[in-house]
């Protein structure tokens, strides 16, 4: 099943895709699609609705990010070996955890503001796991059953700020719209294997990441569980789980990063695709 | 004017601290405490009413945290020069910036749960800040309109997690519990000058933090200025802003950390006291 909230921004109604792959309205039977909404008991109250039942939605409305009221936004950094290189640091021998600031999340194809003064706006292309039940203390057996679906995420990320501004990140991963989620929520038993997704990015149209999750150093339910040992994670937690190679860091003859006018589209397998332009910061937005 | 949550977690009311220091039940004027009711519009409203036209509210009810919702609970590390001489690492040439998870934010006497196989679990009074509205690129002269008020926070860390396990400190930070906040929010023209502030923290009866705003590096008016460059701080969201000396890291001849059965007590200087039982972890909870 794919879920996903549309409409204009901060009044996104709920919806659910199709066969034919059209939004059909979910506001008959649920206000929005909160965390509250995607718990095991949620999903199959949805599950068991007939999408013929549904009123189709006219036209092609913005997407939303496709849960609604997400508290924590998790990120796993370096988790793809090839991409721990191409940014010269070591693969780390267990996640390296950092969070997004919540005022970051919007739709999957809304504009991309580059910061006043950035000079080293990134992209990066990577699997979004959205939580449905609360985890603390999960094996890594239990983990997916935590696991409400997956959706795909661009962690855009300012690289002077994240890494030479201090010894945190989280200065350059959390500007306002720094975190494009979905389009869909794309429930777990539709995906099946979370670690056999192919994923690529393009900037202008050129292909600049493919890849795919298999090839990720520590799998969803190793780092659901991992993180289950630090914090709670619960319903509507968003985790996006690191990048493959490609990003504009590691491009040669040298890095590659984004300015006004740039458009990137990106997407998973399964998990449907973004587009977004990237524009100027301008004062008074 | 001192405001606060009181009541079970989870079902807190609103109240008013009358001159006498007793609570007054605000439930007739605000549904809750969130960012939407604590902006300058919001605080006038409130400051209007007469406290002596409030209900009593009888006993000594358990506070929540002064504020409801929040989104965002950013912290400043190594922002007294002492302290940073206690860690071992330099002084910082601009705020370090790193995140508390939201759901770690607890009542001001609510007990601290010690994680599972924790071995390093400190504290830090520290002075913080709660948004009252919206900022974005916000000068340095007029970041504190930007303040609703001042709270006393317990950044409860734990060491092993925050240092020595990958190059972020967001792991060590964030467990449930890690985030006592309260008992009250004082607003900002109540306090006066934020940086002529004094705190203290003990342990088992033993101070070991005795401090005081003013010799913070960054001022609270330079980091939410500085803050607003890479995020955008929202009504509610809640700042730390750094702790003075006298962590257990820094004790000499060696470093003391929290086990189950130590009570911590700590205060900053017109904010108000907290008090936490220290707590072994225990499963199902």
């Amino acid at each position: 099943m794919k879920l996903c909230r549309y409409g204009a921004a901060g009044a996104e109604k709920p919806g659910l895709i199709d066969a034919e792959g059209r939004i059909r309205d979910l506001s008959g039977h649920v206000a929005d699609l909160t965390g509250a909404e995607i718990g095991a008991a949620g999903l199959a109250r949805l599950k068991a609705i007939d999408p013929a039942s549904l009123p189709l939605v006219e036209g092609t409305p913005r997407y939303g990010p496709p849960v609604a009221g997400t508290r924590q936004f998790v990120a796993i950094g370096l988790n793809y070996a090839d991409h721990a290189a191409e940014s010269n640091l070591p693969i780390p021998s267990e996640p390296v955890v950092f969070n997004k600031w919540i005022t970051c999340i919007q739709g999957p194809n809304d504009p991309v503001t580059i910061p006043r003064g950035s000079k080293k706006t990134d992209w990066e292309v990577e699997l979004g796991v959205i939580i449905g039940t609360r985890a603390s203390y999960v094996e890594e057996a239990d983990a997916l059953d935590h696991v409400a679906g997956y959706c795909t995420i661009n962690d855009v990320s300012e690289r002077h700020w994240q890494t030479e501004r201090g010894p945190t990140w989280d200065k350059g991963k959390g500007f306002p719209t720094f975190g494009p989620i979905g389009p869909w929520l794309v429930t777990a038993d539709e995906v099946g294997d979370p670690q056999a997704l192919s994923m690529w990015l393009s900037v202008n149209g050129k292909r600049v990441q493919d890849g795919g999750t298999a090839t990720m150093i520590f799998t969803v339910a190793q780092i659901v569980s991992y993180l289950s040992q630090f914090m709670v994670l619960e319903p509507g937690d968003v985790i996006t789980t690191g990048t493959p190679p490609g990003v504009g860091l590691g491009q040669k003859p040298e890095p590659w990063y984004l300015k006004a006018g740039d458009v990137v589209e990106l997407g998973i397998e399964k998990l449907g695709a973004q587009r977004q332009d990237f524009v100027a910061w301008e004062a008074g937005k």
